[in-house]
């Protein structure tokens, strides 16, 4: 009896260890990942820079399926901005471009942005993404 | 006495969290953001990505200095890979590409690669990165 019970553990640890890591991974495969290069009038690049911290901030801290907004610009150009953007599932994008913060920010820096450029990438190392990504 | 007491605690709590606090943006402010832009020749994609994964996760496991290395690519061109490298020092990146396993990348990547730009970046809000990276 004890045998079968030892048995029978074992099978069911090792069937919810392959359930949660194909959860993980299937959450890792669903996922969008983006760089958006932005091209700012110099001009205005403080002011926006302003808003898009307030921003990028909100959106991690109040969506829990925002993994990274994550803004930088090139040291050699400072109008060229780049943001790296993960989001856990394209649901989880739709939700994110409808909320209060990217509204605000969308709205507000129309103007300022000179060229927009979205460009969708795919991670070489998914399964590993949570060694350097807190969420 | 209990009055002198409590205001040099809160003088010595107040004291002791600005140093934590400027400990903390010292450490974001001489960290090292970059973006390096690599085209491969397409025959040896596959290769490539496969060494390329294998030196990322070997640097963020084993270096405690290198805070992501995040390699991506363009889908609609998987020749043209991006990978988001961040060090929490120069020390850092310099003790970096004198590792192993960062040159057992660069020896034998180094004839695939065929055009390679380092960008280097600046984070628009330092202060938040603990909020997306787990270093």
């Amino acid at each position: 009896m004890k045998i079968v019970i030892a048995v029978l553990s074992c099978w069911l640890l090792a069937v919810s260890t392959m359930h949660g890591q194909s959860a993980m991974l299937d959450l890792r495969e669903g996922m969008m990942i983006r760089i958006s290069e932005i091209e700012i009038h110099p001009e205005y690049l403080q002011g926006y820079k302003n808003i898009l911290r307030e921003e990028a901030g909100a959106s991690v801290r109040l969506e829990p399926g925002v993994i990274a907004i994550f803004p930088m610009y090139q040291k050699a150009n400072p109008a060229e901005v780049r943001i790296l953007e993960i989001y856990a599932s394209r649901e989880a994008y739709e939700a994110h471009v409808k909320a209060p913060h990217f509204q605000k920010y969308k709205t507000s820096t129309l103007a300022v942005v000179r060229s927009l450029r979205l460009v969708d990438m795919e991670a070489i190392d998914a399964q590993t993404m949570n060694t350097i990504f807190r969420k």
